[in-house]
């Protein structure tokens, strides 16, 4: 191995899917059941090059890291935890200049027992899964950023597609009346640089409200014109954000010809299909 | 090739994964999204030694009839449709003797839009799975059974496992207070043979309630003692059941040890764990 | 809980996903990677009615007990290793009185390296996976039975499905040259009882080849008839065989229509899909 | 909504997931089987703000593209046609500035029948699956990528960790001699802007053998130490390449500790774990 013949570019190590389940026993108890991938980079070159270590925290520390600050961490709000632990990595790799966090935070929910919510009973919650992307870079700025990932989203009316362009290869014809089904994955960044003294739960409920919500109220043109207007009403529904970006697959529904068989299917029976499928993406800009 | 070297034994042939979505657009749409998997057993010798497909009606077959019959089906049970697809089915091929259909309803619930369940906007609901087995057997009995699919429950105390048998590999300590994590998978049968006057729906709700409920209020000695304990709750809470399988995966969740870093980890912190898991089966019949 | 309520019927537990790599370091290492489940059922009402664990050996020491009888055991044949664990938790277990071990053995070869296979590297090796079960009924016999899970195959030509039964859902034409794509999924059982002088590995090599050279020269009038000189093939490949149990989907690939963009499709371009698809199962008895 | 709160930022659309499977029948029948994902960006503010189709191409018509161009393709390199893909994009719709396509090819072998490859009979090959990323901005460059996903390699020895950095959380010991197991996934930059004309199937599988001999032969010192010799390799094996992205999961294998048994596990039981794992990334460049 020549020393010269190549250089080192961008590089990252860290843990990935570390599952973390912490239980708060009071009157009630309290679950909080998280995925955390940590990342640092950094000036590896001797790692890499030499198999020289000595700057190399192990990515087993990170695991353990995540269940002791955990143990300590008075909140339930991921992206506290994770502005957390960036400081904690960084404050201990010193060869690191960045760390990144992802948290992914299982939703749960009380049973019902004898008519109200069980008290250490749980059961998952619907609804899509809360996100967090944590980074902080050395010297630099912090960044914090939440999602939603994977809300099942079906309209069975209210969703067009027409007088689109067409070319040679067009066949589809205009749909005046559609389902519209969506796995909606959806990640916003935050106006104030740090965001450190938001209520980052109360902001998640409004943005998951405000999806949905638009989601069934929208005379939907397109995948584009919907997600434009989910956006916009996430921004509208939290000054906190400064942008948001989300990604919208079409997950077709085709309408099946019962022709064949003296049948009339009126807008009633459809196929649901996985792929292929349409996947529209856009970032939107608070002006 | 010669004929006379093996015999045909126990043989079946059908279509899996038929996807069919149906909307009914009255005031508020009612959505029934279904998987349905169709097999056929019988007389099919000549198709499989001689390659004569005189006899078989072909799979393709199967899903446009599917899709034809839910057209006209007025119900919204997955038991009656799957009374209605195996009538059909051997009816229509004459060298099937037994006809069987699995079905499995994806569970959807309203969007909340302005504070109450949208009309026509839908999001997955939780809970786990409606599933059923409908068989019939040409001459004979039909079978019809219900289930529930991956109900995932959760308690984070009234859980114990002490006082086991131990040999010489046994390291496991007592542990009188543990996490019970499990995905519940049921399968009941009816006392009647046909069940065809039962309300297939109320039954499922209740069978489902009472599982429930009796997870979060049970004392666990075991994994063993509570599947019993939800069982006999299930054929207590619906006369029409005679008998009710279940399955529960032990999901360990191991309390992780930080002493090595000088702290206490008062049944706070978890590892949750998918492989290896403990799995747990059992019948139980009405006296 | 009243006692009398209910009966419990068939039960068993035990410890499923055991990931077990071992590796013999020889002049050439050997790799052996196993996934192990273990169930045992017998009497264990005390266990389910009461919650007295006395008669429940843990999952866990099954666990460990994988680990402890793999150092030991001399050869890599899963069947004869189903076997010693079967014997030993039948022997340890006293409330068993029966021990079932399903083993499967993910497939490595060794990557080339400098033109010939290397010492101790390996890759996944291509076409299907090796599985075993072993049941051990005490005072009772042995039963062993092999197979292989998700051996993919496809041919391009020589499969047909014409002449088929038709009625008014039937859509389908005939079809005089398709792609035939499966997934084979094969379960064998041995003429003698207990197998315990069987070359097993020998055994799984010729029925992996009859297997996939059959599906390869056959003539294929449909899935069902090319399943049935499948297992004819494997019956007469090895005299060990006593019946066995073959499921193939069809794995439909359709010919796309490029007539409205003025192309001729010959035989040539084809949509794969997943789902639905066909699901074809058969046993063969050697007469 | 006030037509001024936001302003559209990044936005593509495209179709994901289009299945193409390609025969070529001549005296060996040639398999081409491969996922296509398209994603055109530019000037779809209308179609987003207003509902205005216009100037979007349906994700359909996407579809049948890949169809019809599939047809008249006659090389089977998948960057080739990922460049025809985006150039036809480009020309279709007038509103994209930039077509972006993502082309993953299964690999298919030929299975073998009386001694050799047969000649319309496949089963899955080993090895990773070929991926290529083209990219074309309307009135400036093309960017061809090529990539292996998921090329699993274990190693039984010639591979340790030690003398790494250790704080407060740090448990893990020095690993002299350890498994390593991962699954590489690489992508590739080229040194010529448009590649257009390199042999993409030799660079190819000559990358593959640069990785796969390196990760065997290498005395690793660390994942890191190892991912740069592989990715050094891979630049000396091709002058084609100007930089390769490497990314290594570390899919732990621990050895079991017997001792409690009585037995001495002389490095050879292991447990395989995936969760959570070490994930490392880099990027070489040639100097």
């Amino acid at each position: 191995v020549t020393v010269d013949s190549c250089t080192l570019g961008e590089n990252r190590y860290g843990k990935s899917r570390i599952r973390m389940v912490r239980v708060r026993r009071g009157e009630r108890h309290e679950l909080w059941d998280l995925r955390v991938d940590v990342a640092l980079s950094g000036d590896f070159l001797a790692a890499h090059r030499d198999g020289d270590n000595a700057a190399v925290l192990p990515t087993d520390t990170m695991k353990n890291t995540v269940y002791a600050l955990a143990n300590d961490e008075p909140s339930s709000d991921i992206e506290r935890f994770g502005v957390i632990l960036a400081r904690h990595f960084l404050a201990q790799a010193h060869a690191a200049s960045r760390a990144e966090i992802k948290l992914t935070e299982r939703p749960w929910s009380r049973v019902e027992s004898e008519g109200r919510p069980h008290r250490h009973t749980f059961t998952p919650g619907a609804g899509g899964t809360r996100v967090a992307w944590v980074a902080e870079q050395r010297g630099g700025k912090l960044e914090v950023e939440s999602g939603i990932a994977d809300l099942i989203l079906l309209k069975t009316t209210d969703s067009a597609f027409v007088d689109f362009q067409r070319d040679r290869y067009t066949t589809l014809r205009d749909a005046p009346d559609r389902i519209f089904a969506t796995s909606v994955n959806a990640r916003w960044r935050y106006g104030a640089a740090d965001g450190s003294d938001l209520d980052f739960s109360a902001v998640w409920r409004a943005i998951h409200a405000a999806l949905g919500s638009t989601f069934a109220a929208h005379k939907s043109a397109s995948v584009q014109h919907t997600l434009y207007a989910m956006g916009e009403a996430a921004l509208a529904a939290r000054p906190e954000l400064a942008s948001i970006h989300l990604a919208l697959p079409n997950l077709h529904h085709f309408l099946v010809d019962l022709s064949p068989f003296g049948l009339d299917n009126r807008d009633q029976i459809y196929v649901a299909t996985d792929e292929p499928h349409g996947l529209i993406e856009a970032t939107l800009h608070r002006k």
